[in-house]
């Protein structure tokens, strides 16, 4: 599914939000991890089960007021190929019940590369004459440090499936600057360079509302940074991680939109996911948790962007 | 195992080479092929296990003379969990016969997220009061866009466990200058600032050769940029792509190396992999094939760099 989808989804759900898919196996509730370590040890095949629970609960509570998901790749690695096939099984999950899925993966190499990186999580896998679908994501995050020919396999998969990518731009992390923020080109900054390249990479590939292919990723916790990008990058659909855990307010984000709302999502992980954590029932509760902290956090952005 | 291990190993072969083990399903020699589709079928399945067998039997053939593999994610991540099933089993054999094994997987993230992403390719997972190791490799490619706290996760596992790190400075890659060649700093370009980055961030940690647990990736492709990576790198190993498929020559990568030969790698791929697709014998002797093929890469790059 490609931006335009997004932007339907937000503009129906009235909520420009995504729920960041990152567990660990102490964010699970105890009931949950107990039966799954009893069926399967306490083991990464345990935990990749309880996880996968936990994902499905969690979708379940939220799959009519959030839009979109974004399972980070990492917290799937960690369990090692176990967690790779809960992965798959939570994206398709995810599909099923109608999320947009971002595939949260920031891959980035040379173009033969690329391309099979592309193949693996967008697009398809030739086996002799058979083809087959692996990850299968609407969108994925990429790194685009390597240029042109390392993001360009990625883009033609999305124009050919009609999905989409987001390249990093400004991170919302503290050292980001130490790259990102250094004077380059003319009076100008490398996070600055980048942001007009994805321009560039996107370029004549405007769906409905206006955005390109290739969105960018600009990090809530620089709301200067975030309102020059908006300004820069008109075509480019925009994501925010920083909000809430990482510092990031609704204050901040406000900067990321266009008019009506329009461009850009912004997400949210821990606070979604580990909400429970902080109601003192054990997770017992933690759909209605996510739930209401899903629902928090759209109405706190809401308060500073109207979705039309 | 540490860059002094690969430095030994290095010394103790002659051959400062590292095998790409990039394998698509039609790199695979038929008869290994067509064994396999017929036990699992023309599946992802069959297609990962053609992989592992042919892998095996690549790394049976060059295990006395070449001392490291690089297998690149991107082609077991095309396969879905099958593929990273198989990259595991495929680390563990290349440990087994005696490699240094480098995971190229170029991740990049904030650090909660490079914590779980070092936890899964270098370290180790806690699940309950237990501990798990998944992929388990010696070494991992990084793309350093993001600063010091998306790397630091990844040195510090890099320390307790006696391991290391390559990061990005120049790709070999053809649109590699769109941004690593832009002016930036005091006269200064992105890649030279990401190598000043790199020494500092490995700064404190030389082992008995003098190197960092903070490598560095620089092009073949690129031999003037080369050059002077390794003039204001002194104290970071580099791993070289490019060599040959790419186009980098032996002449060019000699200036990777320091005395003795010296503080670099040089990988390649398709050279090795699919040298059997050039004798014309249905790849029959792939094993000789890819022997035949390092033992001329290593001859090449020692006309110019001699190993003590």
């Amino acid at each position: 599914m490609s931006f335009d989808h997004l932007q339907e989804a937000i503009i129906a759900m009235k909520n420009p939000t995504v729920a960041g898919l990152d567990p660990k196996p102490e964010y699970v509730p105890m009931h949950i991890r107990k039966e799954c370590y009893e069926k399967y040890g306490e083991t990464l095949e345990g935990a990749a089960e309880a996880i996968y629970r936990f994902n499905c609960g969690l979708m379940d509570a939220l799959c009519d007021i959030v839009p979109a998901v974004k399972p980070q790749s990492a917290y799937y690695e960690r369990l090692g190929w176990r967690g790779m096939e809960m992965l798959e099984r939570t994206i398709r999950y995810a599909k099923d019940k109608g999320f947009f899925v971002i595939a949260d993966i920031k891959r980035g190499d040379i173009g033969s590369t690329a391309e099979a990186y592309s193949d693996g999580w967008l697009g398809t896998t030739k086996v002799g004459e058979s083809t087959f679908s692996s990850f299968d994501a609407d969108c994925v995050t990429l790194n685009g440090y390597m240029g042109s020919d390392s993001v360009n396999p990625f883009l033609k998969t999305c124009k050919a499936l009609d999905k989409c990518a987001f390249i990093l731009v400004k991170t919302s992390n503290p050292s980001s600057g130490e790259l990102q923020n250094v004077a380059a080109g003319n009076g100008d900054t490398v996070y600055g360079l980048m942001a007009d390249l994805i321009e560039q990479w996107g370029a004549g590939t405007q769906g409905k509302y206006g955005y390109t292919v290739a969105g960018a990723v600009a990090g809530a916790t620089h709301p200067d940074e975030l309102k020059q990008i908006r300004a820069r990058m008109p075509h480019s659909f925009l994501l925010v991680p920083g909000y809430g855990a990482q510092g990031g307010t609704a204050e901040d984000v406000q900067y990321a939109f266009q008019d009506k709302g329009r461009g850009a999502i912004v997400n949210s992980s821990r606070g979604i996911i580990c909400a429970w954590q902080k109601t003192g029932k054990d997770g017992m509760d933690y759909q209605e948790a996510a739930r209401n902290a899903a629902i928090a956090m759209r109405d706190d952005i809401c308060r500073f962007t109207t979705i039309e």
